[in-house]
């Protein structure tokens, strides 16, 4: 398999942890987004989308993460990333697809620029829109984790929820949102963050981060 | 079942369609989002995202249109709504997440809000902001559907993928898009809108809506 995407996209980085918790090989092949390297021509007539991540396997090519996590759920069923029972399957994706729709979307680099060059936001005003969408869902999704009464994971194991989740907290970090009020997201940061599959999953161990702390 | 929603919510359109495929009986309780009903502290202890739909089914309150529908395919598996293979079933992902996240989420309401508190956003500003991110991704989905050549349904019969379409053609007609380029979409839209399921489902024929044609 190869995953070609962005060591700081969180989309990427989604998969790059289910793919470790899956225990599947694969090679990344970089894709610059900050140089637009999803919109060369080349990239599009494969992934018509201009987006990253896409995941090359089994002579295809696949794009939109949702879409590829489900799948890879489907194709390499163990170990399991959502619970077995049909109510469980629910919880884990309400909270996992609430970060998919209502986080990320608003924040992806395509609308960040936007703002820019339509609005003429200033730096600090992206900021304060990326920090908004951010607490926006984490509020909820820390108020539904007291609700069911979470441990170090969702469930028993980490699985979609945290794959979508501790992007996001990285992104929080790197936007200095205050999570302070979040103590079950952040017992559930520390909990994957111990884990190999996290580990190797973070944008700080990307081949393609400048700033590579292993390198 | 009661379904918490509004007549003219993209997402509440969605689950209205897959209810009425599933041949599920609902009751329709409208939550008036013009009048952020969706924030009354009532509505907000049932579901914390504020947000519709919300569908009380089986003692349990369910928010997240795309984990919603996921749970609808599991729970009431007859008629499906997704394909048997898991390769058929990738392809339906990748088309309706790609509306879900790319399309929708930059347009819903609360973003096209703070874009004209935050950003002083005219309302012809904020009609090309949303044409655009419609276009970004109707523009890969028709060629998608030129490549996989598709019919008068993406599949044998309308399902995830159609559910998540119509209500963006919808939007599109609203806000003026030009559909001309996409003739494949069309011809879907077509198809759909001749079935009982999408007609009932139609923001038109919603007990809420004030211009309802057929009251």
């Amino acid at each position: 398999m190869q995953l070609h995407g962005y060591y700081r996209s969180s989309t990427t980085y989604r998969l790059r942890i289910a793919l470790n918790l899956k225990g599947l090989d694969y090679e990344v092949v970089p894709v610059n987004l900050i140089e637009s390297e999803q919109s060369d021509p080349a990239f599009v007539a494969r992934n018509p989308f201009g987006s990253v991540p896409m995941l090359e396997a089994d002579g295809r090519d696949r794009a939109q993460s949702m879409a590829l996590l489900e799948w890879l759920e489907e194709a390499y069923p163990e170990p399991p990333l959502l619970p077995a029972s049909v109510e469980d399957r629910y919880t884990a994706r309400e909270l996992a697809y609430a970060i998919a729709t209502e986080t990320h979307a608003p924040n992806n680099l395509q609308v960040l620029k936007y703002l820019k060059a339509e609005f003429g936001a200033s730096q600090e005003q992206v900021d304060t829109w990326y920090r908004h969408w951010l607490a926006r869902t984490f509020v909820p999704i820390e108020a539904r984790l007291e609700q069911l009464g979470s441990g170090e994971f969702l469930f028993q194991t980490p699985g979609l929820f945290e794959v979508l989740l501790l992007p996001q907290l990285y992104n929080a970090r790197r936007f200095a949102l205050d999570l302070e009020p979040m103590p079950r997201m952040r017992r559930i940061e520390a909990a994957c963050l111990a884990l190999p599959a996290f580990q190797r999953a973070h944008p700080d161990n990307q081949p393609d981060n400048p700033e590579r702390k292993d390198a």
